[in-house]
């Protein structure tokens, strides 16, 4: 029984880690994009400001179960990858 | 020209954040219910050969624009937060 439950919990959980894995994916290509507008107007690309604006908009949405503080943490990873991955670009831009 | 662009490249932004909140917190709801049924079990919560079977059926998805390492990375700081909602909740079951 308890078993049963399981496995279907644990189909939906996999179901749910694909749309994490898409949106975060999705968000990297926003990402790159603002990147590229930012190495044209000749722009840094990290901006304490803006990302403080993100987590404000963020946890003002956040009804648990995660408290505002994991939520911060984990976007705040999710923000360096991004960060990272402008880096990149931008490594590889100047190598073309 | 370029800051418009930039704005609704935002605007977007903050959208997806928020979609990616909704989805890290129903993810942490269903990792709840495992945790209650794994507790009445006297199962223990973390499970590493669940965790790599979780993380390869992800990669396995990747299409970038994240590398399969970020995406681990970033994966594994959420199971994390998972897991200690899970603990929580078994600290308060016993104090209960």
């Amino acid at each position: 029984m308890g078993n049963e439950q399981l496995d279907q919990l644990r189909d939906k959980l996999d179901e749910v880690n694909i749309q994490i894995l898409d949106l975060i994916n999705s968000r990297a290509e926003i990402v790159k994009e603002i990147g590229e507008i930012k190495e044209k107007q000749g722009a840094i690309y990290y901006d304490p400001v803006r990302e403080r604006d993100m987590l404000n908009k963020i946890t003002a949405k956040n009804n648990g179960p995660f408290e505002d503080s994991t939520i911060v943490h984990l976007f705040k990873e999710i923000f360096k990858a991004g960060l990272e991955l402008q880096k990149d670009d931008h490594r590889k831009a100047l190598l073309v």
